[in-house]
């Protein structure tokens, strides 16, 4: 077994606090990855608080993890000794089901194994645990190239925030000619903005705070809309094709459908702890006046966010981050819950 | 003017009584039909219930009207005296706006004028009265031909209860290998059945009902499930790739998303006066955890009316019906609102 460091939440809804544990030995298609940067993503913290299931514990979070390989097993074939790699938000599955075979293994039948918080059923069957530590090893199917000319604390996001919005933009086919707003203007808003711009599409960031509007801008984003203003809504309505929605918290779906054009998609990509709540009913006139659609997306599969990180190298995107010391991870967690943070903490692993 | 007779309810709430009104002259792009038989409709009792918004009366209902032409204006090109006419929902639309031109009527983006319950705005501006009456002008563009073959009583509710059914099969491009579920099996549900069987798809009916097995095989449904036996819904889990939804009453969506396969589509054709309830919160997984869709479809474009039609005339669908006298319909909406009907009262209009 190889010992790690890391940190750990002894149990729900405690503090996170340093903890030496063992992953596996690095087999015949493993890679083992020092692990130098990892993002803090929203779904860390509601983990360890059992929001979205009782979780397992001790728990190490982290899915958004790159580093360097440090070792590779005997018949590893894509990487070797020095490789920049990245691990996103699954780290097994069952490679069997239709989906797995279609390269969509977020959705495998079988259920995907997280990359941590989660038990590998395909592999040991032990817990898995996550990027806030300085080791991982890993299947290499599960593993990225990490392009080099990439900042690459920057880049540590885009394992999770940057393909669980890129996936949707390319599923949907959106790009030139499309009108797209973006919703929440966070870790994954941010990201969509980044992408949608860079696909060609012509990009409104729909907010509540006006005093977002010089960072929209600098984002990228051709509009900025203060959806409190009736004058600004007004002349939006009825006109995107696509809403990026990345908010968690409850917000009102017919307002929104109603600045879809008709055939209009609003995608769902943040993930409300409770469910999608509506504010009373869903209008039915809200969808099939104009045939539009509410749709949801999770992450991406591997070969895709392969892609995501080629099309990143090639267009220059990495997240907008702010880079922390492990120690300051509860700091970090309340000022997330305040938005305090453009766009993304990522912990800097040497500090661990 | 010309002189008509009709059955019309003179305020909101009111049961229906003859009454004789007027409509305009024959202008030279219209048709005067003579109204053979008319479909009785949900959205007819809704209306004027003013469940919807507050009506216009007195209201004349009926949108699902088949007849024959008894006149035409002196530029009408596409019918002739003596010629089998429909008409459906609408009536007149701004012609201009992007889906008008694209033959996307029912999404005009001035708002379409309705068969009845609407004013003319793009004509003379007044009251529009529906099919519970013997005669009505139209302008040749919003009349359709309904072929000789189809049993004429039977085809009028193809008219708004056909094309709501037809138009998204189409859209989402349903047919062979496709696994397609129909959830409710009245007006609407009786004829997505036919059609989607008729386009090549594998289909399921969806009931709480076992008795109504034997009918849904009748109607050509490869399957039954009841969805209240656990032990048949379990073996349907993540296998739909379509659900088309007829209720208007509130249901559990979490669980009919369960039934889709990965990439699933869950369309909503039924208008819940109340619009889409969701019992409790739609969950966040549901959509996201499969890259699921709920959609909305409203009716169907005039030339997709046609098309319908057509299609019809070569697979023989109409749809099943109970024909009843005018007198008759304050009886025929009560045991319409306890689903006694199969599928569709029509009413002879020889009777009036």
């Amino acid at each position: 077994m190889i010992a790690v460091k890391g940190y750990a939440a002894q149990s729900a809804n405690e503090t996170l606090a340093p903890w030496n544990f063992e992953r596996r030995e690095v087999g015949a298609h493993d890679v083992q990855i020092e692990i130098l940067y990892c993002g803090v993503c929203h779904s860390d913290l509601a983990q360890i608080n059992n929001e979205w299931f009782p979780g397992i514990f001790p728990m190490v979070p982290g899915h958004e993890i790159v580093g360097r390989i440090t070792k590779v097993g005997d018949h590893v074939k894509g990487f070797k000794i020095g490789d920049l790699a990245g691990i996103g938000t699954m780290v097994n599955s069952c490679g069997e089901c239709g989906h797995c075979q279609d390269g969509l293994e977020q959705y495998c039948s079988e259920g995907v194994v997280p990359t941590y918080n989660g038990l590998d059923k395909f592999g040991d069957g032990k817990p898995t645990y996550g990027g806030y530590s300085n080791s991982i090893v890993t299947h290499e199917n599960f593993t990225v190239h990490i392009p080099e000319t990439l900042d690459l604390a920057a880049t540590a996001p885009l394992l999770c925030a940057g393909i669980t919005t890129y996936s949707p933009l390319k599923h949907w086919k959106i790009g030139k000619g499309h009108k797209v707003a973006v919703l929440g203007l966070g870790g994954l808003g941010h990201m969509a903005v980044k992408f949608a711009v860079a696909l060609g599409a012509e990009v409104t960031i729909l907010s509540t705070s006006p005093q977002k509007e010089v960072d929209a801008k600098r984002l990228g984003a051709h509009h900025f809309v203060v959806t409190k203003d009736a004058e600004q809504v007004e002349k939006v309505k009825g006109s995107f094709d696509f809403i990026v929605d990345t908010v968690a918290a409850d917000h009102d779906f017919n307002f929104y459908l109603s600045l879809l054009n008709i055939d209009g998609v609003h995608i769902c990509v943040g993930v409300p702890v409770e469910g999608i709540h509506l504010d009373g009913a869903l209008g039915a006139f809200s969808l099939l006046g104009g045939r539009k659609s509410i749709v949801g997306s999770a992450c991406g599969g591997i070969a895709e966010t392969q892609e995501m990180l080629n099309f990143c190298a090639e267009h220059n995107i990495v997240a907008d981050i702010e880079l922390i010391d492990i120690k300051d991870i509860t700091t970090a967690y309340e000022r997330m819950l305040k938005n305090d943070v453009k766009y993304r903490f990522v912990i800097d692993m040497a500090t661990l």
